[in-house]
């Protein structure tokens, strides 16, 4: 891992975002790239393009529908729609955030699990109970996640990555920086793949 | 061209309208699939879904003007940006729907050479004036053209074409039908290209 490191910013709601998040490390590591993962909060970032979550936008919606499974198929990662949609992601987003600090390796593992569950498993993840429960089995203390969920330092970071993300350029889900370049969407994973190898183009 | 037909809906103002458009016959010759060229006046579609032209709006307008270049560049396809985005496509749509009538291939040369006029060398092609001045080296009558482009029966039939697209679904360029199977954006032309080699996934 020598290379400049790549940039993830990504929602935990966005379905698009777990198609990357399958795709990104792997992706990185090929290439000799540390991935940093960013979760952010996408309604901040909507109220500046006044875009609306897919899933409720009439006509997208059922594309959305038909798309994301058959996009999961072509990458052999499981799906199932989650009973809310788009789910909140604050507790998810904050536990990550206060992970991070001490073990920026099970953060990720944390995210990627909680990926896992809502957009794999189709499980919800808008309660704090909920996150605490998926990150059990990682070694993740209940008592300690919920009270971090619920300190006003951690719901403050969270903000201040937010902003950060969208004064960088940040609008959508997955949103992925490799040399300073831009690159929105899942769909832009494989145009990573060909600037990581070419070197730009 | 023997398999059932692919159905390509694009918006003459649309930058990835325009990149789909230098892949998608070559990309349907490969499978033996003949491509059905359909213009829209997409900002009916966008009444449906409350979106905006990318270029007007905020965070994705900047994130547009680095991609799109990007991308043609990736494509090998030439790329300038053109003096009014988005542009008014009405008199290059009714061009299209006025020839595709008495020869369908004339129309699809057409439209290939307005796409190329606009977003391959900058060219502005709001006016009726503009679409006749670049349909003269095919060999389309000026004042014929310029005719039909204010002919009723035309406006109609384009408006009613831009409402059987909506009704199918369709609210952004390009959209594609591959065997009934919806398709949107020109990141997606590598997975119809997989869907058309395997036979659906």
């Amino acid at each position: 891992m020598t290379g400049p490191k790549i940039d993830f910013y990504f929602e935990f709601a966005s379905p698009y975002g777990y198609l990357a998040s399958t795709q990104i490390e792997d992706l990185g590591a090929r290439h000799g790239r540390e991935v940093v993962w960013h979760p952010i909060m996408l309604g901040a970032a909507f109220k500046e393009t006044g875009a609306r979550p897919l899933m409720q936008t009439p006509l997208k919606g059922s594309y959305l529908r038909r798309d994301v499974p058959r996009f999961a198929r072509l990458l052999g990662v499981p799906f199932r729609e989650p009973p809310v949609m788009p789910a909140n992601s604050l507790a998810a987003s904050r536990a990550f955030v206060w992970l991070e600090t001490d073990d920026r390796q099970l953060a990720k593992r944390l995210a990627q699990t909680i990926f896992h569950a809502h957009w794999g498993a189709g499980r919800d993840i808008g309660a704090p109970e909920q996150v605490a429960e998926i990150a059990a089995p990682l070694g993740i203390e209940r008592s300690a996640l919920l009270a971090a969920l619920a300190d006003p330092s951690i719901k403050d970071r969270l903000k201040q990555a937010t902003a950060a993300a969208i004064e960088r350029g940040v609008f959508g889900s997955p949103f992925i920086f490799v040399d300073g370049e831009p690159f929105w969407g899942a769909d832009r994973l494989a145009q990573i793949d060909a600037w990581l190898t070419r070197g730009s183009w």
